[in-house]
């Protein structure tokens, strides 16, 4: 099961070089990732009951960049590696062209930065 | 003629105070108006022209915060002040809440950072 | 009594148009705003009082744009404008030349959001 | 050969769930690596060659947040793999705290976006 996410690239997205700011793409997945277990949900979580999802570990690599303009989609597989740790892996691509391959590991944690039971999703 | 479009607020908006760090709405407003010239025709215009859209003034004032999950509205009008300048007000809301009010005046340059008429948008 | 706050312009700060994206201006003057108010005071403000500074109205009108590279200088004089708000004078130097003239007023507010007498700084 | 890098941590650094947003720790090892190269030196890569630096590869494990107001320290070793290749191992500290452990690998690239020969730093 894959879920896909479009971004356009706007001015703030670039840097200098001329494309996409490379750390922006972690942004971009975890949009994506905010999608796939719910805005309102992940809000409701934080306030009520002071659970908050964490990155864990990331690892991206870079093929091609996005440019100002461009629509990049993020598709994203979720595996719950346990009842504490998800693993999403997620792409960004332009049409056909993967431009990056991405890994992001996550788990909860409560108020007092413990880690929890992650809740559905 | 209001342009309007939506905007989902995630972790990357917000700071620790709770709600969106204020220079964010800069962002917001100026990705609304890439929708109204168009993301396609401003890298057109940046690639074969060397011309872009520079801010010249902008003004910001904050009534409220937007939250983590909240799903606000940039509405914006545009106002064409002269052949070489325009004027965007620029608002953001939360349902019928104003958040903030904001006005953005933008002209256009030139590779040589000089200021030259306004495409058509 | 003027603050002064060196700024060096790095890859994220700028965008495809070569020079820094608008926004960031907001950004350089809330950390010189910090360095004023001290770091450490503010973050202790927050958690032992839930009070933080809020900006109320800010504006900034640009000149030129600073380069990657570049180090810049915030200039800020500050005006208690009554026990509840404060302006804050701010300008982005690179050596003489004014790239952005800005000014941007703060309140205080409580974990409610209520407004709150400004502490001493 | 260690090198050393301070970073204060701004409003804008934080998040809603109270510490730094994950992104941003690749942005402050990025700053470090301008200091190592030297900011003069890439400004004038790039604007008199075309040439630029470029992230290939890297992940990040997270350890522990910092919070509004904390001076982290980027500690930086780098290993130059090959004429085409550097590998920057990045650790984000806070006293003896160790906070994020990074890997970032870089390569350099002409206006073409072709692989050039990394310059001498």
């Amino acid at each position: 099961m894959e879920h896909t996410f479009d971004i356009q690239i706007y001015y703030e997205d670039t840097d200098v070089s001329g494309v996409v700011y490379h750390a922006n793409y972690l942004k971009y997945f975890e949009r994506a990732r905010e999608h796939i277990i719910g805005g309102a949900k992940l809000a409701e979580l934080l306030k009520e009951q002071g659970v908050g999802f964490v990155v864990y570990k990331c690892s991206m690599s870079f093929k091609e960049g996005a440019e100002l303009g461009d629509i990049i989609q993020i598709r994203t597989i979720v595996h719950r590696e346990s009842d504490y740790r998800a693993v999403f892996d997620q792409r960004a691509y332009r049409g056909d062209k993967l431009l990056v391959d991405g890994e992001v590991e996550l788990v909860c944690v409560d108020g007092d930065r413990k880690v929890v039971p992650l809740p559905d999703f």
